[in-house]
């Protein structure tokens, strides 16, 4: 009998080519399936993300659905998967969902968390998993300013990847926080739905702001535009954690 | 003219051979010493570190020197080697010393750290950075306990890698305590000089006390033995972190 799993998932996005499988690249499905496959005897199993995430973003928190015929008890389920997944992939937690529990479809919302590294040198273990601000203290302050005019229901072209086929750019941003941890600068952001790059332009954008190259107030005009031309620069992958989704459960 | 520099470095040892050049491997010196060599125009410099480290051991306060001709103001040294050294090593704080200082032989003390990372599920960004416990909580107190007969001046074979050529073992270990930071412990000890895998060799061995291998009080007589094979495992290298080197200011 088929049992339809929910797994919450962290990753070290530091050695992928991304979640998404992509023919001769390191991927965090593929590793996923390639252990699920080997498990069900070469019953290839398909694994479905709340969404992918890029070359070198982090997750604490991705979630993920598949269907199993294994009679593992669920209490040995994400130990049996750790032992054969590599270490920078852990199962953090899994349990059993009805059939029409979807990853991707039932996803009410998703939090993301954005790191700057601000001390003057950055520490060699944090190079992977922060943006290095090169001793540059942003002012918090203008960045929480501009923040005020990204929350709400917007289109959010202005902050979409040009490269993209969705064609509704319509979402709401419900939180939109920052906080410091010792010289680390953290943006959390929350929402309904993210598009391409969406995070990555928006603390890019907020960035600049809080290094004086930008108004807070421009972001209203820029957000008005729909036009990613607009907006700042896209921050780099590293610093980029998928924290949380949301479902109805 | 030539000046000493004393420098305060810190690297994530992960991807290093250890501290000491060896030929065909990735070492910190042989990057360290590649840069400078580069900066003073092939002239080759030669830099002296307070001690090695192991492949994988990581610092955040190791302690080099090394003469320069260079006439780099003192607040852009440190910079200078940053932009041209590997992300993996980077330089704290630079200052001119006196001729008599050298990094090692000036030694009063040093002070290393070990992490071991105690959740359920090891994180993946703690992977290279803490050794898993898969969930064990130890017993600190016995650990503590364990401790205290480590703690003073002692012939200290019995933690002491057999390939080695120091005769005198004598050493004092001032400083030996535990402290929780979340779900990580972490042990930081200090001592005036430390043997070869001593600091590891006193955590695996603290370790098998606080999971209730061994008994706290058999320190006194692991010490007395003199022989490296009463004490415990050799705990892994990438728990160990070289935090502090001491010298008379």
């Amino acid at each position: 009998m088929k049992r339809r799993m929910k797994a919450t998932i962290t990753y070290d996005g530091t050695n992928f080519s991304g979640y998404q499988v992509q023919p001769e690249k390191r991927t965090v499905q593929e590793e996923l399936q390639k252990v699920l496959t080997v498990m069900h005897k070469n019953e290839i199993v398909q694994v479905t993300a709340s969404g992918r995430t890029d070359a070198k973003v982090h997750a604490t928190g991705q979630v993920i659905h598949f269907d199993t015929t294994l009679s593992i008890p669920l209490d040995r389920y994400a130990q049996a998967l750790n032992v054969q997944l590599p270490r920078d992939i852990r199962i953090v937690q899994i349990e059993e969902v009805s059939n029409d529990f979807h990853a991707r479809f039932s996803v009410h919302g998703k939090r993301y968390r954005y790191i700057w590294s601000c001390e003057a040198v950055q520490s060699p273990f944090r190079r992977f998993y922060a943006t290095p601000s090169n001793g540059v203290k942003p002012n918090v302050m203008a960045m929480q300013e501009a923040a005020q005019y990204i929350l709400g229901t917007h289109d959010f072209s202005c902050f979409c990847a040009a490269n993209t086929s969705v064609k509704d750019k319509v979402r709401t941003v419900a939180k939109l926080d920052f906080e410091w941890h010792g010289e680390e600068l953290h943006m959390t952001i929350e929402g309904n739905g993210f598009l391409y790059n969406m995070v990555r332009i928006i603390a890019g954008t907020l960035w600049e702001v809080g290094i004086g190259k930008r108004q807070a107030d421009e972001l209203a005009s820029i957000i008005a535009s729909m036009n990613r031309g607009n907006a700042g620069k896209t921050a780099p992958p590293h610093g980029l954690y998928l924290e949380s989704v949301f479902y109805n459960d």
